[in-house]
């Protein structure tokens, strides 16, 4: 978004105009980038000077962006030179995996050099409309990414990402992706693949123990964590348990009775689980959080919802609570809300997709007081953990006392991928301590924005408006980066300020 | 499961006794293998002798194990050395990733002297019980992948594999999930990655017009395709998009009435889906399908069950048909059911997971025939297709005609990967007629074991009895490994007609 604004240009224009300008000067091609996989044979530019149509991108940019478009075009390694592709040719693999190393450490070297935005709807018309029917080069497989996938890639490892919330990749991450792609198991059940499995069980006690979670949410106790998805299918599963064990208790044509509370902070995946799990809408209830409460919702005002319902004869089974909500990262009152579900024998349920992270650092900790009272715990390791999307963390208290987990039941699909490897991998090479420096760090860079707004008198800090939201998390983003996108508000600021 | 019996040893076993005889032997380390990364500076064993402990194996497989346990045991790059993993730093990226590389290819190359089958509940005791606070180097990690978990990974890989379904990896597919964890984008709307929603649209009218669906399943009609992650969720959201338009119709108040039908070889994750939905488990229908009828079912047991129903005053709303079951490969009469559901106004959904890769091979295109009249159509590209597993494919005739697709509207998460990459990867690198060549080659080693259980008399090829179920679909798969499978069934089946 940002570059976006630097440079004026889109980047499909860009990226075509530098394809253009590549073109007419193929025989500039000099030099070979010594840090790439020798076996690769990449010829990269560096001695082209560039050219005009960019001139309002910073020089270096453009030096960036031309080395990873120009990059192995001149490859006459075999799959290059036209021999198919075997589908698990060892040598073969081995050597297309050295070159997609290099392409994608290449990605990452100029990747700060992207627009984080996308252009859309181009692609149809640079696709043909039907698949090969004899293959293509891997050569030209990466000459189209680069001209016709990436200028439709929103950047979100950029470090210029404030968007949203991040999305962490990292190298450990990034090598637990590939180990689990190369086993390519089908974790169902235990006996699919039992290192699978238990390797999940491992690491989530460990996580649960780094989150000081409870002792029933551990593995040998009867409760225990499985890795989901996404944070949608933690809570769809949570709620389903909650249902089933209410329509148990009240019988299954009491369906139409049940009814689950939030608040309007809570993300929209409750809703939709809530639409999955056939929950009617019209028992959907939508707690206010006050702005002035700083959007955590008051416990007050759900028990006010909840003494209506029951005097209306519904039936109140789950209260869902939020630690750091998408819009503000608000936290909602914990203790108070697990004793009103507790009170009525509902299923209480938190939510720290997002903010669970910064828990595992002692003094973020109090946030997460109040867990002892849920029947279920979620947080994602894919948003700001440098574990790769995906990586949904899922804890609850009781499950089946079986001698041996079978995954597939703790879960809508039936089929999984090895995930536990790439969080595995992540605790293992980067350790606590450091993740919990990581953590802060990015704490860190949020403050440092805060201050820069605050020395500006034309912004504020405030809640119960309109506001910037800014999410600091992408794993490269330095002070630079933070200082970079501030100069741009500023810059926003007073062109809106001037047209006044 | 063979190699086991082969070989009499646990994997747990000879991994132990294996490692205890490297550590005895370690100054034996004498050559270079000159294959791998030059960076890693790996080295091999080539000049041990198989120790006697393994004498059942046969010695090229204990030479296998042996490099594959050896690997790297020397290492000296930086962060072998003890330098820190820093998340995002790019030339350790490049570097850890082509030690990875050479890892997944050694893996893959001694991957046939593995038993398939692993050994169970052994890992707890080997991991410490709570996350490191330090972090590890990557050659303590690879000793552990080596050494804890790959004896507790079933090989899926293998091409002595042929057990449940097959789950193919292949080159273009590890590719293809390399880069979609380096871009790791989080695709839930068009405008969080624009080339991920529109490559995947492409991609899914690509296939869909290898298999001949119907113009109704193309993007440029109302239809369209997405990726799920697995059939069950395909499934899962055909069923969940049928009821919602059962109950518009009906009134919410109705579910209690909604009927589902399918027959007893209908994969369990149509039951999951009814569970979740909150369909009546009395009203999840299961018709017997006979032996006779090669385990298809019968269109007039459907219809009978129907009127019964609807005499009842209940609602037939959902019929599923499989093609390819996943016990015999049976395949529902499509055009007769089609017929059943248009009549009464149900949804029709085929379910093609397992054999629905087959049809884009022109001379079995006719076990779809009838595809016409379905509303929703799913197959598996991760099963039998080369693409690495996630990857479902679901076709839907009717969709919201937006502009922009969001595909989290399609899906239970909201959260996605970029899948279409490495499907795209996987048609593009390997062509439309190398896949109907694999999957011909498929079938011909099928009936290769077909004429093997033929030629002898103990055998039979049956249907309406237990019978083994034997898979051939995983990549490496050659003639030689269904002969040794085939010694090995008759080895036992001489050992039990001996003890009869």
């Amino acid at each position: 978004m940002f570059a976006t604004c630097k440079t004026g240009l889109g980047l499909k224009q860009s990226i075509e105009q530098t394809s253009a300008y590549l073109e007419s000067h193929h025989t500039h091609t000099t030099q070979v980038h010594n840090t790439t996989h020798p076996n690769t044979k990449q010829q990269k530019i560096h001695s082209i000077p560039p050219p005009r149509l960019l001139g309002r991108l910073p020089d270096c940019a453009i030096h960036q962006i031309l080395l990873f478009l120009a990059m192995e075009g001149g490859d006459t390694t075999s799959n290059g030179g036209g021999e198919w592709l075997r589908p698990m040719d060892t040598e073969q693999l081995r050597e297309c995996g050295h070159r997609m190393v290099d392409f994608v450490a290449d990605y990452y070297k100029s990747i700060e050099s992207f627009p984080v935005l996308s252009q859309p709807g181009y692609l149809k018309e640079l696709l043909p409309d039907s698949a090969p029917r004899q293959p293509d080069t891997l050569d030209s497989l990466f000459n189209d990414i680069r001209q016709k996938i990436i200028p439709g890639v929103t950047h979100w490892q950029s470090p210029n990402y404030f968007a949203y919330y991040p999305s962490n990749s990292s190298t450990a991450g990034f090598l637990g992706e590939m180990l689990s792609a190369a086993f390519n198991i089908v974790g169902f059940s235990w006996i699919t693949s039992p290192a699978a499995t238990e390797l999940e069980v491992i690491v989530l006690d460990w996580f649960a123990k780094m989150l000081q979670l409870p002792s029933q949410f551990l593995s040998n106790a009867l409760g225990g964590g499985v890795i989901q998805g996404t944070a949608s299918e933690a809570v769809l599963v949570a709620l389903l348990a909650a249902r089933d064990r209410a329509l148990k208790k009240h019988g299954k044509q009491s369906l139409e009775k049940l009814v689950v509370y939030a608040s309007d902070q809570t993300h929209s995946a409750l809703q939709k689980a809530c639409q999955i799990a056939g929950i009617f809408s019209e028992n959907f209830r939508v707690v206010i959080a006050d702005c002035d409460n700083n959007y955590a919702v008051s416990p007050e005002a759900v028990s006010e919802a909840l003494s209506m319902d029951l005097s209306s004869g519904l039936i109140p089974f789950f209260i869902c609570a939020t630690v750091g909500t998408t819009s503000s990262s608000a936290v909602d009152p914990l203790p108070e809300l697990g004793q009103i579900a507790k009170a009525h024998d509902m299923w209480f349920h938190i939510d720290a997709a997002y903010a669970g992270s910064a828990c595992i650092c002692p003094e973020y900790r109090h946030h997460l007081n109040g867990v002892e009272e849920a029947d279920s715990f979620n947080m994602n390791a894919h948003k700001w953990f440098l574990t790769n999307f995906d990586c949904s963390l899922l804890w609850v208290k009781a499950s089946q006392a079986n001698s041996v987990v079978d995954f597939k039941d703790w879960q809508i699909p039936l089929g999984r991928r090895f995930r536990s490897l790439k969080l595995w991998m992540v605790l293992r090479l980067y350790g606590v301590e450091n993740l919990q420096s990581y953590i802060r760090k990015h704490i860190c860079l949020a403050k440092h924005f805060e201050q820069l707004l605050m020395s500006d008198s034309r912004f504020e800090v405030l809640s119960g408006k309109f506001v910037l939201r800014f999410a600091v998390g992408a794993p490269l983003t330095e002070e630079q980066h933070v200082d970079a996108a501030w100069k741009l508000l500023q810059n926003e600021a007073s062109k809106v300020l001037g047209s006044m």
